[in-house]
């Protein structure tokens, strides 16, 4: 099996998971009791280790939570007041925490997208007023790979509003794409199951001094703003899992561009367009079968062992998806979206079977439609 | 090392992580999506075998949460509005969800408890109005082992107002007391850790039909209730916990009840005095060395390799239980509160090595303190 879908899940790193499990077998004290030393050392341990991946210490700390779309929801729902601007090429977990916002009485302002997914930064701004409580901006456009200028933007953003807080979900950038947080950024989003940690464990990564209400109330875990007994055994997957993707992160990422051009070169550009940008996040190929379904190249595709993406696994329930409409795409081009993502693990063997099975599968359907 | 604090959490079964491991390092999709068959096939199972255990699935579903401090926080969050009642013997998820509400404008009423920690019935009801819009009792105190009997309760309010939600946090009740949810019953939590599952996983047991809210938004999960990828891997474990725990269920409950007055009989009662009541949960034996101090006392006995609970694990942060303070214990009591909780591998030897270090603690203790 060639498995292309990596931006969805990625498969678990089997180490990282027999060492957390190894620990909590025998450690599976309560890390908050009094008896749990042991058990908070390792929570601490793990909790530093991430952190320092993308943010200094010392401005920044990290708060576990049960994945991206709990840290993007936390960021929503806790700093969302008066207007609330995003763009319009968020992930689900954002969009639909600001559509609940608005449903609340908040007004959702939504800034406008290129046709790469890459949010309009002059329009982004232009939305921004004193009365903004928070810009959410998605660090890698998860369906297209853009990548948006985050720092650039959150600069902007608190020079027109200081009080304005910048979130911006980096699930896709985490691990991949060169990161480090800067004072303008108030909150940033992470989740372990996207390079080789477990699904159920995320961050939700904040500024020092930035004043976040907890979204669970309960034990006061997490420094009071995340209770809930800590996920050691999740955790500690995910800090081995980071220490092992970020120990060739440079080197993967140049890898990860030849894979992903080489793919793109492969493919019967008679029967593909390409959807994603040449300076977007390597990892992610978006494409269309412009008049063909999507789905229909997926499951043919899975046929010959081929795995890949029809956009946002998350939203695979709608008919298009939501963000590449905001790209200006029609009806033809929605149809067809195929979404290929990498991950090291994914060698130059697989890209050229892929491809191969791609322009099988296109050519055979558009055959058999007429 | 003998492990005594089984109601904050218990040993991982290392048979659910290995069997759950093993799975997800195979089959590590993202059960939403097109060719995610097998992993969507495994979650649909180990939903309905956890549901299975406790409720008619014609009748109620089950909503995966990151555990039961979700799952109690989405009950009270998406369920409180005008007024709401809860017993002065929540866990902190409950009563902290439901100052957060207080805060946010709901009226947050409080039914006292008796002195071993169950809701005085006569008074609960009273405070129910045709404004109530939920009221949540937790099934057992988790601090003194007390059991509401949430079923009576239940119909009552409904009697009184057939439009207010009931909700109960069962945590310390499920895998361990027989329960078997009726219609009375709205929603319900349950956590995976307590039972030999791992921290990061519970349930929220929802009757079919009862119209409640998403707290976490996102790719629709969960039937749209609870966004966020699933943590197969945490739910098959849970899964494989539970059908564990609940194989021997009833003959694990005598033996408990055994163990409990057991390790009561041997303590030295001229030093302990039992708060936990004769009916309240097998699995806990909560007693104070009055005068004297809990944490020194846990301390001393973890020297000697005994692990015991002072209170809520929870809420170890504040100098006296909130709970056995809404019992009615003053100072000298609340100091010297110490919790054993058991499992099914707690056995007869441990009890009688455990019972020494305790007497042994408290009356060198008291020596030291003259």
């Amino acid at each position: 099996m060639i498995y292309l879908d990596n931006a969805a899940t990625t498969q678990p790193f089997g180490g990282a998971m027999a060492q957390a499990g190894e620990f909590v077998q025998k450690c599976y004290f309560n890390p908050s009791a009094q008896y749990g030393g042991e058990a908070s050392a390792a929570l601490k341990e793990a909790r530093a280790s991430i952190l320092e991946k993308i943010a200094d210490p010392a401005q920044f700390e990290l708060i576990f939570t049960s994945g991206g779309t709990e840290a993007d929801n936390h960021a929503l729902l806790a700093c969302g007041r008066r207007n609330v601007v995003i763009s319009a090429g968020e992930h689900a977990a954002v969009y639909e925490a600001g559509v609940h916002l608005k449903n609340a009485g908040v007004e959702l302002r939504f800034a406008p997208v290129g046709q790469d997914g890459g949010v309009r930064e002059e329009a982004l701004l232009s939305l921004v007023d004193e009365r903004t409580s928070l810009v959410s901006v998605v660090h890698v456009n998860n369906e297209t790979g853009a990548v948006n200028d985050i720092f650039g933007l959150a600069r902007r953003v608190k020079e027109k509003n200081p009080r304005c807080a910048f979130h911006s979900d980096g699930v896709q950038a985490f691990g991949k794409l060169p990161v480090r947080l800067n004072g303008d950024i108030d909150l940033y989003s992470v989740s372990a199951h996207k390079i080789g940690g477990l699904r159920g464990t995320g961050a939700l990564i904040k500024r020092k001094g930035f004043p976040l209400q907890p979204l669970l109330h309960g034990g006061g875990q997490e420094g009071g703003l995340r209770s809930g007994t800590e996920n050691l055994f999740g955790i500690m997957d995910f800090a081995f899992a980071a220490a092992e993707k970020f120990k060739n992160a440079e080197a993967d990422l140049a890898r990860m561009r030849e894979l992903r051009e080489r793919l793109w070169q492969l493919l019967d550009q008679d029967l593909y367009v390409r959807l994603s940008p040449a300076d977007g996040s390597p990892y992610i190929l978006t494409v269309s079968a412009r008049g063909l379904r999507g789905e229909i190249l997926q499951r043919l595709c899975a046929e010959r062992g081929v795995i890949v993406g029809t956009g946002s696994a998350c939203s695979s329930k709608k008919p298009h998806s939501r963000v590449l409409e905001a790209c200006g795409y029609k009806g033809d081009v929605l149809d067809g979206v195929l979404r290929m993502s990498f991950s090291p693990a994914t060698n130059e063997e697989e890209i050229v079977l892929a491809a191969q099975a791609l322009n099988a599968a296109a050519a055979a359907l558009k055959a058999r439609i007429g």
